[in-house]
C-alpha cells in the first residue's frame, strides 16, 4: 500500500451549512472594517470622527458599517452634547454587541501569537488584580479542554 | 445640564491601528470564504471537491482561498489516493492554524446565542467527558472575568 493512501479518509461537514452559526454571524457583522468598528467601540473609542480617524475609512463606509452594527443591535446610538454645540450621536456597544468580545479577543491572541514577534501591542488586563486576561476552551465542568479533544456533534439532521 | 452632556466622553484607540493584531489577524486570514474554509478544516472535511460542495463556492475561489491558508501557515497539503486513482492533494490545519479555533468558537457562540432560536445546529464536547465545551476569558490565575472588568493596556506607545 502506498504511504498516500495511508491518510485517514475525509468526513464530510456534520451540519447544513445554511444553518450554521459561524455563517450566520459573519453574515451579520458584516466586513473587516465592521470588526475594526466594533474593535474601536470595545476600545472605548465612542464619535464618528475618532472613529474615522482610528480606522483611516471614508466617511460613507463608516456611517454605513455603524448603521449595519445598530441594525443587528450590537451597537447604539447616544446623544451627547459639546458646550455650544448641537447635541450629536455617539456609538455604544449593547450587550448583544459585548458578547462579540470573544471573536475579537480571539483574533487579538492569534495576531499576537504569530504576527507580534513576541511583544503583543496591547494586554487585556482584569482590572482589579491587573492580570492578563485570555481566552480558554473549558468543559462546562471547568476543566481545560484541547482542541483534539474536542468533537462536533451535530443536533440537526443534515438534509442534502 | 441638559441630558445629552451627561454621558462620558469618548476615549481615544490605545493602540496604533496598524500594529493591532486583530487588524493583523484579519489581513492574513482574508474574507469570510476563507473563515468558512477554516470551518470545514476543523469539521475534517479535507478535500476540495467535498468542501466546495459544502460551501457552495466556485473551483477557483476554492483553490484561492485554500492557496492563501496554505500559504499563511495555518493549513498544510497532504497527499491520498483512492485505489485506481492517481494521488491527489487535500488539506489539513496545522498547529497555527488549530489557534484560531477560537475565533470560530465565539463566531459559532454568538451565532448559537442570538441567531438560533435557543436550537444550536452543532454541539462541541469534549471527546472523554461528553460535556459542553464552551470559550471562556479567564485571568493567569484560573478567575473568570466578565467583559465589563477587562482593561487594555499598550504596550507600545501610539505614534500619530
Amino acid at each position: 500500500m502506498s504511504q498516500p493512501s495511508q491518510v485517514p479518509t475525509t468526513r464530510r461537514a456534520a451540519v447544513d451549512p445554511k444553518e450554521c452559526s459561524i455563517t450566520g454571524t459573519l453574515a451579520a457583522i458584516g466586513d473587516r472594517w465592521s470588526v475594526l468598528v466594533l474593535r474601536e467601540l470595545f476600545y472605548g473609542v465612542r464619535r464618528f470622527n475618532d472613529i474615522q480617524h482610528d480606522l483611516g475609512i471614508s466617511r460613507s463606509v463608516l456611517t454605513d458599517r455603524l448603521a449595519r452594527l445598530v441594525e443587528i443591535g450590537v451597537a447604539r446610538t447616544e446623544p451627547y452634547q459639546e458646550p455650544g454645540d448641537r447635541v450629536r450621536q455617539q456609538y455604544r456597544l449593547t450587550r448583544k454587541g459585548v458578547r462579540l468580545l470573544p471573536v475579537l479577543v480571539g483574533l487579538m491572541e492569534w495576531g499576537d501569537e504569530f504576527l507580534s514577534n513576541g511583544d503583543p501591542p496591547v494586554v487585556l488586563e482584569e482590572r482589579d488584580s491587573g492580570e492578563q486576561v485570555r481566552l480558554e476552551l473549558r468543559s462546562t465542568s471547568g476543566a481545560l479542554v484541547a482542541p483534539h479533544q474536542i468533537v462536533t456533534r451535530a443536533r440537526r439532521r443534515r438534509v442534502d
